[in-house]
């Protein structure tokens, strides 16, 4: 549920430090990438002194199964952050969640840890929330932020506020400690996690010890807020707003690490977990520039994401790659930057990026679409094949819920879960970034590219071996009532009884 | 039909010279604007040595209006490039036009001509390709292009095939003399619109002569063609050749200046006549990026263009200005740079950008959108209201005619002329620029814009007088069946016999 991210790595001589802004942008809230009232002046300068990646992806849709993804290098149908409980429905880590991140997985901090790596995360875990998920379990050394999104303000007898840790512990509730002003839009959560992020890099540079920084602050995801300089003053609103005071706090970060003297050995990458939530839009959602739709699709508008590299003296400036990229591929290009292997006894879907950003080559690989338990589409070059097409039920749109506004390719955007899987809808993302336009089933382009797309399908498809999947049992019981540390604060709340069931998936 | 433009001065040490890219892009068909591929490496550079202008307009959503709005610095409906045969209708300068530019406007190059400078049109003229409408009896000193697009192939009986002038007289027509190859593509035309700029600019640096060159190419017009060496080398297909042959021309240009020593002194402006036709899209039409619609309509698809201001030495590098610009301030910052007056005898609608350019200052002034004779909408600030609101008619519609593919804003993208006078519909383009949520008239955000803007509109509208409008007469005698210097190339065609008749407009 939301991101833009930040993975910095600081490095003693021979280590790369690495950091990652993952943050919930979407592709048209940048300048750099044609934002129409061009308010992100840091992040602009980041993709001039780096490189723009524009054809970059997220692995999901949605939150949870992008950021588990990234962390793991393995699509979330193998990880075990899908649902089995309806076809292709998007699912991630509300309170009532039972599952999480299997201790079965690897994270990308676990391996750096024995790389001798600290790693922080600094902002929403969402890989699950009871003892056994813990951010530190999984081979995070610190942890300053929430488990899940700062939805809220609850009742805390219904359901919980959502708590902050730092590390082990609660130090405190959304809402209750750490204000949000729903009305006037007003919190100062950002600048508070940009200054962990400044102290946490100024301690490591001052012990010589490379770090993996994890910046997944979750600003400019509803409810949206910024702090009081920066109420007001985008063109934009609120979200605009927000997105400024993020702008603004990585511009603070990169230069911290430029005035410590450590830039050159810092890989720095931000990108986001979904495409902007149109559903929030206008006021609170933000632009996925001419793509079509937004989160919780499968449309480019919900999966192509705003990507930049940085590492000042070692990618060129100014640089722009085609190379299609995912979020995944963090995973692996972090653990050839630490020079690590990546685990050899599982699949991993990320591939390393160093070539691509070193030397300008272009590496073959395809982008697959899931929705929950289902491949919808895949990209192969410049082509797009849909399998399945989806944006929201009938009954949900009906309420107003619509993913695609202002939107309608007729038989594309449909409201019923479509198959194609004979005949797939076929895009040529090159001359139709939009996907409005699908190629005729009976021309020549249209054959000779789903020949080529078949094979990397089918051979997916059959090598594909689904992770125990971890989203489909919800219970009250399971929310933050008590988490660990809330005895100290006062602040633990009785759970219900325990009343497991099947959750209920809209999307 | 089709803009972007290059307005080239050149200056005698006091003499800034001047030029201008009027050709056809979208907003979203420059990487500097978001292009998803990003193919445009020089205008991007343009940009980023001079100023990009982000709330820029043309006058009209239809090619002959919007040029006729730039050389004279006039709304169309004051200056006659309007019809009245039917209610908010756009109209242009199709073959059998029989109206054009009158003589009692005064154009651009008429008044810097006074001034001692040579100017100078490549490409298309689009005012009227009758005797007295030849842009050298308007000011212009050399002429290389065509009056009208490059429709075709015709028959020659029915429809003669579109002549090209160089100066006074004909020299050939297209798909006769020029070779455009609807097949392939293929057409050089772009190469000899660059060469003809390049050799005027050698030229006049070498007498040390002041110039105006109006560099107004159609390469971008459907049907869409580039040179050989371009085809095949986009990711976005023939109009991404096509585009990447302009930009690869935009940059040579520059280059040519600044190897003549006379970049300092040559103020250029790059912009378009109209939004993208997305009528023609995929295949043939580009990108309004997130704008609503395209090219006919007065949604900000149809009418907010890609801008940029480059003059070394004078403009900062890298800047970006929110001044609201019109295609008609590029007539009064022109005199302005030539120190010369507007005409005071007349209403002008254009304003002089130089505060903006080389200040940084912001102008209060409104847009005004028109389609025919009516104005369909206004912006004031970030707020457009529309008093009008319609794409096309259900008939034109049915028939496969669409300027929003993809796109449907209930009650916003009709398809009857919908009369919102008492009720604006109205959008604040910052968190809007979609124009997909119309703000509630019940709102005090609605209440207080709409109090701003209706005394912008009423004043507006109380001192409107418009001229006499040209475009509401066809006749088949008047086309281009024997242009001036036919004879010499037994090119001479017999015309009918004159028939005029009100002239059809659908749209």
């Amino acid at each position: 549920v939301g991101p833009e991210a930040l993975l910095l790595w600081k490095s003693k001589s021979t280590f790369t430090s690495f950091g990652v802004f993952f943050l919930q942008m979407g592709w048209g809230d940048l300048g750099a990438f044609g934002e129409p009232s061009k308010e992100t002046p840091n992040l602009d300068q980041m993709a001039s002194e780096g490189m723009l990646f524009l054809d970059f992806y997220t692995a999901n849709p949605l939150c949870s199964p992008s950021r588990a993804a990234l962390l793991t290098g393995r699509l979330p149908v193998r990880n075990g952050f899908y649902t089995t409980n309806a076809h292709a429905r998007n699912a991630y880590t509300p309170q009532d969640i039972v599952g999480g991140i299997p201790d079965s997985e690897l994270l990308l901090p676990e391996l750096l840890k024995k790389a001798g790596y600290i790693n922080k995360i600094i902002g929403k875990w969402h890989l699950g929330h009871r003892p056994q998920f813990h951010p530190l379990k999984h081979g995070f050394d610190e942890w300053f932020g929430s488990p899940n999104c700062h939805f809220g303000p609850f009742d805390n007898r219904a359901l919980p506020n959502i708590p902050v840790y730092r590390d082990w512990e609660m130090i405190g509730r959304y809402y209750e400690d750490f204000k949000i002003d729903l009305k006037t839009g007003e919190a100062n959560l950002t600048q508070i996690y940009l200054q962990e992020a400044l102290d946490f890099i100024s301690k490591q540079q001052a012990s010589q010890q490379p770090f993996f920084l994890y910046w997944a602050i979750d600003a400019t995801h509803a409810p949206v807020y910024a702090s009081k300089h920066f109420l007001g003053t985008s063109q934009r609103g609120l979200y605009g707003d927000a997105v400024r005071e993020i702008d603004d706090s990585i511009g603070k970060i990169l230069k911290h690490l430029q005035k410590l003297g450590i830039s050159e050995n810092t890989f720095v990458f931000f990108t986001s977990d979904n495409g902007a939530a149109l559903i929030s839009a206008p006021k609170e959602g933000g632009s996925n520039g001419r793509f079509l739709c937004g989160k919780q699709t499968t449309f480019e508008g919900g999966m192509r994401e705003p990507a930049i590299a940085w590492w000042p003296g070692h990618i060129p400036a100014g640089g722009v790659s085609h190379q299609l990229g995912n979020v995944m591929d963090l995973f692996t290009t972090s653990l050839s930057l630490a020079g690590l292997q990546p685990p050899g006894d599982r699949q991993i879907d990320g591939i390393d990026l160093l070539p691509a950003i070193l030397q300008g080559k272009l590496i073959d690989r395809p982008i697959f679409y899931y929705r929950g338990n289902e491949m919808m589409a895949v990209r192969v070059g410049l082509y797009k094949a849909h399998y399945w097409t989806w944006s929201n039920s009938w009954e949900e749109y009906s309420k107003g819920i619509d993913f695609c506004p202002g939107q309608n390719v007729s038989g594309v955007t449909t409201h019923t879960q479509e198959e194609h899987t004979t005949l797939p809808l076929l895009f040529h993302l090159g001359r139709d970034p939009g996907e409005k336009y699908p190629l005729s089933f009976a021309s020549d382009e249209y054959q000779r590219a789903m020949e080529r797309i078949s094979v990397v399908v089918q051979q997916h498809k059959v090598t594909m071996v689904p992770g125990e999947p971890q989203l489909n049992v919800c219970d009250k019981a399971v929310m933050n009532w008590s988490p660990p540390g809330c005895e100290k604060l006062g602040k633990c709340l009785k759970p219900p009884k325990s009343d497991p069931k099947k959750c209920f998936w809209p999307h």
